[in-house]
């Protein structure tokens, strides 16, 4: 069993227990995530459609829920070791500052100049692309840690990357363009004049802060729009999820490796790009009745897809020219409030994560954004690493779980994901700083509003 | 032997392998560092005189040219372990880009929110602070990854924190600010109306953008009008070095588990914090006559102790109210042209690493600022980590390096102290982004006329 002495306080894999495949939870599922559709037909997107937007190893990977495992090219575990393998930190400080018996670990992904685990799937992306013979890849961002992730990707392959920056994200943290810059990316802030569905927004809403939809759009058409390039996502999407599992593999590698076992794993949900990756492995064993964990999805109540979205087929991005995907969804219509701080502002959610919920394997909390940073400032102040907002909501739902198990007495095990650090999100910090920090929670009506233009099928 | 399959990208250490005790270089120099003189009376600075300055325990540490091994204090280890052992990383990349038969490793302290190796020092210091009883400690910071580290120990203590900030840094680094107050700090930029010695400084230079001396004279002077404070410093001091040894203990261990011998140790060089600990267990192996290394120091060519300053005693602030140290120095009266990004602005040096320097038992080179920003682009494209403006002058002359062991076909062994991100740097990449970065080398009538100034003894 456990013993403080036995347990360091951060567990790092040697780099021969790295994982050496990636995990396709889908091919666990029973009830397999519903396929993305092709908007004008409504029948699943089929290879060749998707081959348009994006890689072909890619789109193979998209499609596939049967793989289990997929190699993960040497190339690319060369890449992963210049960061990884990441700790997974046994939080001891928190737990005596808290004075509970619960024990708390969290999965640091935030060391890497991104600032995120985004660079987990960054790396295979642009590999294969590199390796389709591309010339560059495009894409969105919303907090910057993506894109900064596809930069420093790119940069290293020598591909060339343009990427579309929310343009409240692009305003709150000019330094995030920078690094992107220094890693040879270009930067446009979204909605821009650059393309047709931009111009389109930008006439139709003067003066919006933009939406990750919006900026998913307009990387999609200067995408399919020049020869030599294709669409990269950082989240959502099952490649997506399927290169993140490397985080819930080296978790459960750490955590088997001096025998422990957690009750519960708790992760930041916006698309569900960490959770879907670390909860992977741990998911498989409940969907394969090998063991139980109680999973929780943590994500703003300003921009609340599980816990108030409607289960059904929508639009990825608000231009809808992509492809319909059924997950729980605010509406693409949806643009969360501009004091809305950070990532998380996707209107919907992964497709495997959204049956996961479906099913009753996963629960969802929403928690507001001052309590949030709270959370946040406590934890810095503790733990010593300043977390990033995106982050912080699952540190705000490890601590109230903590301060349960000290009412209960119950010494639990909880894992939480910590998915990066908050240097670029100093801006949100001073309002919390200056107590100038709000909360909004968006009406029934505004939601219902936006869900009343889900597509028809 | 070396062998590129058995050494990882990554050495850790295992916790029980950290240092269990700092190492006093000063205990194996035969020529011992000069001691600090009280500018009223000439005479070497008692333990009395310095107890209104520092810390008992501190005075102690500064004042102990004999005592080998200081053991480190288990609170101060427990805390290490939070973000210690750093990793030695062998830069596989670096070495593949350049084409160099050379071996380059790094140590990296960056991977901490104070974002160098700063933290190891502040934590001792706090440390002490806290266990002599006192409310709290002041100090000044340039570039600021001494005052966040200062912050983030004080906020994990419990311990009051006053900060002056250089004015340029404080306009620069506007987010820097934010860290510190996340962490509780009070930051005041400087030279600031909140002292006498600011007042009489903006009174002689209004406009001034301030200085690491001018900065040093304010926290003094604030330590030492307010009962229960004591002031910290980032740099320069004996104590500062012995705390940083465990930058190259961590090192020397690394290096040692894999059989590797360094040919030559290259480090950047402000005050010497960084460079005095990553050198200290090799350094005192060539004092004892039992290895040897090449070791260079890197200094800005606009701020240029060790290269074009004068082997003097000389006060260590603007304001002349602290002790005189002899050391390399251009003259307290010596501030960096505006244009001089980053830190490593302070007029003098180590006396430590002033007296090895002066006996020949190191090298030094100054480096201009658009050269060191260029192998910092290179450098985060390769490796990945985007680097401190101070670190990428180690990283310049490591790079130098290695293509002149391309040249001859030398497989020299180099390690550099990569001590720190640059990630509240944007301003000065931007600038460098934009092609709008400028070097500035000082006159020597400019540096004659600030060493002129030197204090008659």
């Amino acid at each position: 069993m456990e013993n403080k002495k036995e347990i360091p306080y951060k567990i790092y894999l040697e780099e021969s227990e790295m994982p050496k495949a990636w995990y396709n939870l889908r091919a666990d599922m029973k009830n397999k995530p519903a396929p993305l559709l092709n908007p004008g037909t409504g029948q699943p997107m089929t290879a060749e459609e998707l081959g348009g937007v994006f890689c072909d190893e890619l789109v193979k990977q998209e499609l596939d829920n049967d793989t289990k495992f997929y190699p993960i090219p040497q190339e690319i575990r060369d890449f992963y070791k210049m960061y990884r393998p990441s700790p997974l930190v046994r939080a001891y400080c928190l737990e005596e500052k808290l004075q509970t018996p619960a024990k708390i670990y969290y999965k640091f992904e935030g060391n890497n100049t991104s600032g995120s685990h985004k660079l987990n799937s960054a790396i295979a992306q642009a590999y294969y692309a590199k390796k389709q013979g591309l010339k560059g890849v495009t894409t969105e961002t919303g907090a910057g840690q993506w894109g900064t992730a596809l930069s420093m990707a790119c940069a290293y392959l020598g591909l060339d990357c343009k990427v579309f920056m929310v343009k409240v994200s692009y305003e709150q943290k000019p330094f995030r363009r920078e690094v992107m810059r220094t890693y040879g990316a270009d930067v446009t802030p979204s909605p821009s004049d650059k393309t047709e569905v931009g111009r389109k927004i930008l006439a139709e809403f003067p003066g919006t802060t933009g939406s990750l939809g919006c900026a998913i759009s307009e990387a999609v058409e200067v995408a399919v729009t020049n020869p030599g390039y294709r669409y990269v996502l950082g989240s959502v999407l099952n490649q997506v999820l399927l290169h993140q599992s490397v985080i819930g593999l080296e978790t459960k590698i750490a955590l088997d490796k001096y025998d422990i076992k957690p009750d519960m794993i708790i992760g930041c949900a916006g698309g569900g790009s960490n959770l879907g990756g670390l909860i992977a492995p741990f998911m498989g064993e409940k969907l394969r009745g090998e063991a139980d964990y109680q999973i929780i999805a943590v994500e703003p109540a300003s921009c609340p897809s599980f816990t108030r979205g409607t289960f059904a087929y929508d639009f990825c991005d608000t231009g809808m020219i992509c492809p319909l995907a059924k997950m729980y969804t605010l509406g693409s219509s949806f643009i969360p409030s501009a004091n809305h701080a950070g990532g998380l502002r996707f209107h919907g959610m992964s497709t495997v994560l959204s049956q996961l919920y479906h099913d009753g394997l996963m629960e969802a909390r929403a928690v507001e954004q001052s309590s949030v940073f709270e959370a946040a400032e406590y934890f810095a102040r503790t733990e010593g690493i300043l977390p990033a907002p995106e982050s912080s909501h699952a540190i705000r739902v490890a601590i109230d779980e903590a301060l349960k198990c000290k009412e209960t007495g119950e010494e639990k095990t909880i894992v939480f994901g910590l998915t990066g650090t908050g240097y670029f999100d100093l801006k949100a910090y001073e309002s919390y700083n200056d107590g100038t920090m709000t909360d909004y929670i968006p009406t029934d009506a505004e939601i219902a509003a936006s869900v009343a233009k889900l597509p028809k099928l």
